[in-house]
């Protein structure tokens, strides 16, 4: 039985990808994965036979990456961030589910051994840098409407908004996607004041990281592109200052309990 | 100027453990957090000063770690999982703020020099263990109404299922609260079928972890603790049997579009 690690290799620092991810690259033969992601583990995967299909060819990978290890190849498919967490891992889990029912691929794909290896997701990275915004309940929404209709994208956006989870927004734009941000803007401020903090991510934990916190008024298409992360704060969050630093953090509830008893 | 880390330790499995959490416990000479995890990280921090404060105790740990790094000691403030998901860095940061405005602490506070090191929260250890069930749009939600009114809680659950997110439960019950996971359920059933996928996670990827898969109408307060992570699947959620394991995962809509076209 030869296994398939589905690696996830967090946001870019070396010093966050975790020793059991680093130890399922050593053990494969095989990697997987869209360019980018090769380039940045670089000496980890050195000398290793490399598979790098491009953007858009998210099922030729994930079957490629259950026909390399159902051939008796140790393989690694792999995501920056978390690869369960709109990643990989769930169209493998697919793709296998299709192949159970005769719908795709061979009863060879059925006897993968599949081992899942969680990592540092955008919105965690995000958070770390910039405080704590997720302090308390909050919520991950892509804005692609590739996959999914815009309609139920907006229903999840306008429950979120309305009940005030903290709200990462994955995929905000593409070249060809523009509007889904600012529709979002303007479902958001039907429901939160115009200076809700809002955090801007490119590149985190990257040598060219940059991050900004603005007033959700000020959110702007323009700030914003593919790899970007954005963290809308809820009603509490709030925005510091100290020590040059700019901190936002979403309160969990301590203060008030205090004062109310 | 001196350091005070906010660490995540992760969901207690070294091998989870990011190298730049190692590096930050290592600096430090002061390590303050709840005594069970102090046990988790055992020789990573031996022969360090450690500061333990019992669970209700947040507060003073948080004022603690701050008047620690204040007076010139290099300090780690431990949570396991992500210490900016439901842990606690939002709380240091709420010290801060207030410290800023003269409500408590000193200005000695101010010129900390605060470190947020991300980890793997419960909600990706479950999901990695069980398959991929955050694969499509997902929040996570404490059941505590210690330090949130229930109305709201109840509002974000209400939210949340209406418009089929994956659902994380965090501190689903304690010893005192026991029905709010059974309201909970209730409001699930009025948007989910019974028999949605629900994963119970207790102990992730420690020696004594238990994962299984039962159907929301199944789910019930006997079968659940205070660590113990829920999850419920949204509308689509698959739950699998391959290779002697139970997978439960979330596709994102890479088949569906493909007939649809």
């Amino acid at each position: 039985m030869t296994t398939l690690y589905l690696v996830s290799t967090g946001p870019g620092d070396p010093s966050l990808l975790a020793p059991q991810a680093k130890a399922a690259l050593a053990q494969a033969s095989d990697i997987v994965a869209y360019g980018l992601y090769l380039q940045l583990l670089g000496t980890d995967i050195a000398g290793k036979q490399q598979h790098n299909l491009a953007l858009g060819q998210e099922r030729q990978r994930a079957q490629l990456a259950l026909e390399l290890a159902a051939s008796g190849k140790t393989t690694a498919l792999v995501s920056s961030g978390d690869i369960g967490i709109f990643a990989m891992a769930s169209l493998v889990f697919e793709c296998l589910d299709r192949a159970q029912q005769g719908l795709e691929g061979h009863p060879g794909w059925l006897t993968v051994d599949l081992q899942v290896i969680p990592g540092i997701s955008a919105m965690q990275a995000a958070a770390a840098r910039i405080g704590a915004p997720l302090g308390h309940d909050f919520c991950a929404i892509s804005l692609s409407d590739l996959l999914t209709p815009w309609e139920l994208i907006e229903k999840r956006i306008t429950a979120a908004a309305s009940s005030d989870f903290v709200i990462s927004f994955y995929n905000p734009v593409s070249l060809k996607r523009r509007w889904q941000l600012e529709k979002a803007k303007h479902i958001l401020l039907q429901h939160r004041l115009p200076n809700t903090p809002v955090i801007i991510g490119k590149n985190l934990t990257r040598q060219d990281e940059q991050i900004e916190v603005l007033h959700l008024a000020e959110l702007s298409v323009d700030s914003v592109d593919m790899l970007t992360l954005v963290q809308i704060g809820n009603s509490q969050s709030r925005h510091l200052h100290q020590n040059g630093r700019d901190w936002v953090y979403t309160p969990r509830g301590y203060y008030p309990m205090e004062s109310a008893t």
